[in-house]
């Protein structure tokens, strides 16, 4: 792509993304001046998406850049801000470059204005390398409501949302490795990988409530984990109580081993459900909310003294710690 | 590198460059949060480097993370920011990156302590492509007196920053394409190339007296070009006065046709100096204001009316604008 067909494609389709920011001033410069209401603070986290590691190559570009920008939006969600803005720095491959930036174009215009964000600057480069994106996004929180994954304290309840391993089903679908069957919807799970539904509508509820959340990116146990660690506590996780669809329960009931099933959907990652450390009195308010919002709510676990580490327990029985996780490093 | 190895990496090089930053957490987070100070807006730039393309493959890691934060600290420079806080969203490559995260680290802390900036967050990531850094750099502006590119008037001068060409006579040198000669220092232009100086002293008189400001990464004429387009200006630039070091002027005074020459130093990039937009009467306060920092400013041209177009004339005469740019897309 040539300079003049940049700043034509800059002008004619993201520039209209930032539309409503003064600060960002129709993407006119590299960067972006942004005013905080009084009284907020400033969620700020950054999220990287790579061809054929986080999405299947040839994906369709328009749901990479629905993607990108979700898992972003998951991680304010985790933080209890309310997404507002977001920089994209894209690096395009020097082959398939023309195909994809049209459709990504239209994929982040469709899901900024689902969520209520602004595209407000980043910056584009070519490479003979993969796709990659990465999204930094903004949010507000009310000053110093904030939360972090290191609030938790022992005797907080262990609550997820939603369901867990849906996605992984999906990412198995996607590679092949499911086929469909009666007894249960494999386009539920495929949509559940390809277009997570992050939980910008609980930022509030997260707010009041919890003590420590973070989203699921890696899986439920590693993502559990690094909460209760960064919390300086143990946690015990009783994974019978981790709440699976009605599809995902289907599929379970065809496993021959279910202890390995039920580790592969609680290792398996890209959920991006929140888990939450929530005071045990504040436990009614919180599900009440996301009730009112449309997300169920699983206490899973506790979190307990540092001394107990991490109890990974099925129906009884403690589980060894030789693979809980999944890394993208 | 494994899980284990990535966090026992964060906590051990990277969390202590947020040290003394509440909101980072010591990036015990994926993201931050961020408290303005009264009556300040925040400024945001995004700028990627990638291997092989804005670097030599095999530099120095610890040149190249310095590197990364200095061309985003050029940025805010151009926007009259100064400088606070920074993420980094890097995707290492599979092979040789061990090799790389002890130097990249070692970098960012040195030029973090220089610039007085605070690592706050980012996402790390592998992929069999090429290295690739990602920074987003955050400064403070009292509010509404932010700079733009958007801002200059027909009747402005064009002052320039500092010397031209250096950057692209280093890049020739890395390249093998350029000699060392008695008459001038080629370890100059290199660690003009490698290590750019950001003019973030320069902050507060760029709010003061500037009306645009931009910063010198594609090449001085097509950034000149990309502040008088934004600007809804034409521009006339005298590239005799375009200033030039001692070395570069040896270099110069070497070729055979200096036409050419001047225009590879012109349209070269990674300069990193500021070009600006001021209103004549307030030439003196920003020359002096640079001035006590130890930073040339040159008038090169003036903003015109959008009718007249960009004007590049040399000696007199209008050169062809058939190759004014350098463009990374």
């Amino acid at each position: 792509m040539s300079e003049v067909d940049e700043f034509d494609y800059i002008r004619r389709r993201l520039a209209p993304l930032s539309a409503g920011v003064l600060g960002a001033d129709r993407l006119r410069n590299d960067g972006a001046f942004l005013v905080l209401p009084p009284d907020h603070e400033l969620a700020m986290t950054a999220d990287t998406l790579i061809e054929g590691r986080h999405f299947p190559e040839g994906e369709n570009p328009a749901l990479v850049a629905r993607k990108a920008l979700r898992v972003n939006l998951s991680d304010l969600a985790a933080m209890g801000a309310t997404p507002r803005y977001y920089m994209s720095s894209v690096i395009w491959p020097e082959v398939g470059r023309d195909e994809r930036i049209e459709g990504f174009a239209d994929g982040l215009a469709e899901d900024q204005a689902r969520y209520g964000v602004h595209l407000i600057g980043g910056d584009t480069t070519v490479s003979p390398g993969c796709w990659s994106i990465a999204i930094t996004a903004l949010g507000l929180v009310p000053a110093g409501e904030g939360v972090r994954r290191s609030g938790g304290a022992p005797g907080d309840l262990l609550a997820v949302t939603g369901t867990i391993g849906d996605a992984w089903l999906g990412l198995q679908a996607r590679l092949g490795q499911l086929d469909a069957r009666p007894g249960y919807d494999v386009e539920h799970f495929i949509r559940r990988f390809t277009l997570p539904d992050p939980r910008h509508t609980l930022a509030e509820a997260v707010r009041k409530q919890a003590h420590a959340a973070i989203d699921i990116s890696d899986g439920l146990l590693a993502d559990l984990r690094h909460l209760a660690t960064e919390s300086e506590c143990g946690a015990r996780v009783e994974l019978e109580q981790v709440p699976l669809s009605e599809a995902t329960r289907a599929w379970m009931s065809e496993q021959n081993d279910p202890e390995t099933a039920i580790r592969s959907l609680t290792t398996g990652g890209d959920d991006y459900e929140l888990v939450l450390a929530i005071p045990e009195d504040a436990l009614p308010a919180f599900t009440q909310a996301c009730g009112n919002r449309g997300v169920p709510v699983t206490v899973i676990g506790h979190l307990e003294e540092p001394a107990q580490g991490m109890q990974v327990m099925l129906n009884g029985r403690k589980l060894k710690p030789d693979q809980w996780g999944f890394t993208h490093f």
